[in-house]
C-alpha cells in the first residue's frame, strides 16, 4: 500500500511514521509512505496557500490551486487510483469497519489542513472520501490522518507478528475487553482474582466472558445491541440488570 | 498547564510537539511537555515492562511496578495533583466537552500502552480518566493522547492568535459549518456562488446559516435534535424534509 500525506507540517510525522509498527511495515515493504508539502505546488510568487474567504469571515481558507495540483501530479506519476481523504468534522464517523474497506486499497493519500477551512471545490471535486474521528476540534489533520494510517497499516497482511498479537483487539469482536492481569499475583496488596492462579480453563474461560459482559453492559450498552448474544450470556445480562 | 507522556517511544511525540500550535503554545509557556519512558522505571533486571497473562491467552500485559513508580514519581515531584489519562477502547467516549474539561486542569499524565493491554490494577488505583477517541484499533496510546493533547492545548488562553482564529469551531456550536470559499472566483471553469460575491451581508449570513443547516440535516441529523433551532430554521429543516 502507498500512503501519501499532504501538508503543510511534514516534520510532524517524522517520529510517527518511523517507530513502532509504522517502522517495521515499511521495514516489511507492507507500506510506503511519503510526506509533501503542499506549500510547494502553489503558482503564487509568495508560495501562499491560503486567502480571505468570499463573504467576510474570521479565518483563513486554503485555495484549490496548490491542492488540486499536488494531488494531480501524485496521480499522475501512479496507475493506481488513490482514495483522497479529507479529515474533517463534517466527515463520516471513523469506525473500524471503515479501517478494514481502507486497508483493501492499494493507495490512500490524505489531504491535512491546518486550523484554515477548505475551499469548498476542493471537497466537491477532488475528494472521495471526507471522514471524521470524532466531534472534537484538532489544530489540523495531521494527527487525525495518522490515527487513521496507523489503524490501517495494522491490518495489512504480515504486519502484525506474533509477538504483537493484539490482545486489544476482542474490542473489535464486539464487546470490551476483560481485564488482564499478569505479575507479580500480589503487588503491594493488591491481588490477582484467584480464578486466574486456578489452573482451570473452563472456570477462566467463563470469568473472561461474563467480566467482559459486564463491562460492556456498563461502559458501552449500545454495543450489546448489535451482539449475537447466546441463550447464556443473555441470561447473565439479565441478572446484571437486576443488580447481582 | 503541565501535560506528561509516559510511553515506551518517546520519539514518536518530536515532530508533533515541535511543530505548529503545540510549539507555539510551548514557546508562550501556556504548556510545558514532558515525555518520559516508563522501561527507565522498570526494576526488572532486564528493563522489562510486560508479561504473559494469568489465566493465559494471546499478548502481552503491561505490569503494575514501571507505570506505578512512573506516575507516583511524577506526583512526589509536583505540587500539582495532575489526571492520570489512560487511553483505550473501553473509555469514555471523546467529545469536545470533555476537551473543556480537560482544559481547566493544571496537570495531564497519559499513560500510552502500546499493543499491550494494562494489567487491571493500574485502572483501577492509578488512573484518574479512562479515555477512547472512537471504535476503532490502534498500535498504541501515543497518538490518541497527542489527539487530546492537541484538542485541550488549542483551547488554553492565550494560544491561539487572531491570525488562527478558527474557522473550524463553528462546529463546536453544534451544526456543521457552511462551506468556505476563497480566491480565485473561477478556478478551472468551478464558479464560487454569486452570493459570495455580491456584497450583501443580510443574504451572505441567510446562505451561510441555511447551508450550515442543509449540510447538518445531510451528515449528522442527530445534531439538530440537541440544537436550540429558532423557528425560521425549523420551517428551513422541515422543507429540507420535504425535498425542497
Amino acid at each position: 500500500m502507498k500512503i501519501d500525506f499532504l501538508t503543510l507540517f511534514p516534520e510532524m510525522f517524522q517520529g510517527v511514521l518511523n517507530e513502532s509498527i509504522l517502522k517495521k511495515a515499511q521495514e516489511k515493504a507492507a507500506v510506503e509512505f511519503r510526506v509533501m508539502n503542499f506549500r510547494d505546488y502553489s503558482t503564487n510568487k509568495h508560495h501562499n496557500v491560503d486567502d480571505y474567504p468570499y463573504g467576510g469571515g474570521a479565518g483563513m481558507v486554503l485555495q484549490p490551486q496548490p491542492i488540486f495540483d499536488a494531488v494531480e501530479d501524485i496521480r499522475n506519476k501512479t496507475d493506481s487510483k488513490p482514495k483522497v481523504i479529507l479529515v474533517c468534522p463534517q466527515g463520516e464517523r471513523y469506525t473500524q469497519e471503515k479501517a478494514e474497506q481502507l486497508a483493501k486499497e492499494e493507495h490512500l493519500l490524505f489531504i491535512c489542513g491546518h486550523y484554515e477551512g477548505y475551499d469548498e471545490r476542493i471537497r466537491e471535486n477532488l475528494v472521495t472520501d471526507e471522514i471524521s474521528i470524532g466531534d472534537f476540534v484538532l489544530t489540523g489533520g495531521e494527527l487525525a490522518s495518522m490515527v487513521i494510517a496507523d489503524s490501517v497499516v495494522r491490518l495489512l497482511p504480515g504486519v502484525l507478528g506474533n509477538e504483537d498479537s493484539p490482545v486489544l483487539d476482542s474490542y473489535s469482536s464486539g464487546l470490551l475487553e476483560h481485564p488482564h492481569y499478569t505479575r507479580p499475583a500480589d503487588f503491594r496488596g493488591l491481588k490477582v482474582p484467584d480464578v486466574l492462579l486456578s489452573g482451570n480453563h473452563k472456570k477462566i474461560a467463563e470469568w473472561r466472558e461474563e467480566e467482559s459482559l459486564r463491562r460492556t453492559f456498563n461502559r458501552r450498552p449500545d454495543l450489546l445491541d448489535s451482539y449475537p448474544l447466546t441463550e447464556k450470556q443473555q441470561s447473565f445480562i439479565k441478572t446484571l440488570k437486576n443488580g447481582n
